[in-house]
């Protein structure tokens, strides 16, 4: 989709926080800043906003040379995932339409960096948020489907967020799932190692997209996964980022996210905060 | 006060909705944006955040020939504060510290464009706010000051605030009391037609400052307004734009404002949300 102007600000303020904690020099953050500043004022340059994102994260490495700046976040995030993993298979246990509740767990986990970040009651947090419903749910699309499917593709989004996808995982064991994660640290998104340490590999072929942007950018992704994502029979992509590389495709996928701005939530038509599993085909 | 780095991208997002307000046209936008990219750029050489206020909002007028792009707020605003008024002196009535009170209402006038933009429930949002206590309220210092007190200086901040600013005026009617506001429309803020609107020019002498940046700016202020500043008894002043200016002066001044962001509440060691009634002196 193409970029909003809202995201402008928006990149400034990541930017902001990701020097921050990278490197506590001031006089850097002030360079990484007005480098970052140069580089949105050429915006129309760039294809979406997650190539906008690498580029400005990229910045970030270079002048502090911390090629990971989110990695204790990452790390952090995954064991707070984990702690809470027990609960979220007894909520599902408790729940009649299994499917519908793996699918909300797993974009539930979408709130975990924000949850970390602000500092509140994780547990609890998650607790109120896996009780909302879906504001868009194309759960009956997404069941036909199944029924002739014998492969998934999930495209990941966060670390952390990758324990929430193996509760989806297992209830979908009889398929043949693809994780697909990025090919490089960027923000806090789910690399190889961070799939593995969440325990994805037991259940799912874990693969890199080959594209380290914060959204999946097709142009730059390997053969393996292009491969995959041509011929694979269900297509799952979750987060803004994937979303907003991917949602002008025609290939069908199915779109797991959290609303997390006010861009994404014009173009889907819902609220900020909303939850949505979205098909993009057509009826 | 020194402009942060947190500052930066808040300025873009203002300018975007700005733009907004006085245009629909989506190349104008950009073109406002691109500007206002440029002058964030070299934020180095502004002295304060109110400075870099005025340049941006600048920019949208230039662009779009619309001198006054909140004048539809403004008089919303004010609307909406006299709609709240009766209520605000009941509310007042039942109180036993009227002077603690009325300080306190004044301060959460600060509150009603951010109810107007998200499309509350306005009368219900000042409700809730107003039993708030202050986090920070030097008013022992204040009620000492004003026993040998006989004049007082206001330094406007909002339109509709000024409303509020009222109920505190007519709680002080014995002193003899200037409302100073800007010299032009910028942003949201109180002008002297708005102030007079307002009803403020029966109880107070209503002033230009004679700066129209979205802060006191003392360097660009007329003699009348700098000759009161001088030799008046009290000076409040309110709001955020004017404590970035003001809060390193030597001149004793209460600040009266709600903390709207992150880098005014560590300046003064509070949170985002909380009331403050601070007197700069020294004890």
């Amino acid at each position: 989709m193409e970029i909003s102007l809202d995201c402008l600000p928006c990149f400034l303020r990541q930017v902001l926080e990701a020097s921050r904690m990278a490197t506590d020099r001031d006089d850097l953050q002030r360079e990484i800043m007005e480098e970052a500043i140069k580089l949105i004022s050429d915006y129309q340059k760039f294809r979406c906003s997650p190539e906008i994102g690498r580029a400005i994260h990229n910045i970030v490495k270079n002048y502090t040379g911390i090629s990971d700046p989110y990695r204790e976040i990452k790390i952090k995030s995954i064991k707070s995932a984990e702690e809470v993993y027990p609960f979220l298979k007894h909520f599902l246990y408790r729940k009649q339409d299994k499917l519908y509740w793996a699918l909300k767990i797993a974009a539930t986990g979408n709130i975990l960096d924000l949850a970390i970040y602000s500092n509140v009651n994780i547990k609890k947090c998650i607790e109120e948020e896996l009780e909302k419903g879906f504001a868009i749910c194309d759960i009956k699309r997404f069941k036909e489907q199944l029924k002739n499917a014998r492969s998934l593709l999930i495209i990941g989004d966060n670390a952390g967020e990758t324990v929430f996808d193996r509760v989806l995982v297992e209830e979908l064991f009889y398929l043949d799932i693809t994780y697909a994660v990025r090919s490089e640290p960027i923000i806090n998104d789910a690399t190889v190692e961070d799939a593995y340490i969440s325990g994805l590999g037991r259940y799912t072929k874990v693969i890199s997209t080959g594209c380290n942007a914060p959204g999946l950018i097709l142009e730059e992704c390997n053969e393996e996964f292009l491969n995959i994502f041509t011929n694979v029979d269900i297509i799952i992509s979750k987060g803004q980022g994937n979303y907003e590389s991917l949602s002008d495709q025609k290939r069908e996928i199915f779109f797991l996210l959290k609303v997390k701005c006010l861009v994404i939530a014009r173009k889907i038509g819902v609220d900020v905060n909303d939850y949505i599993f979205k098909w993009n085909g057509l009826i």
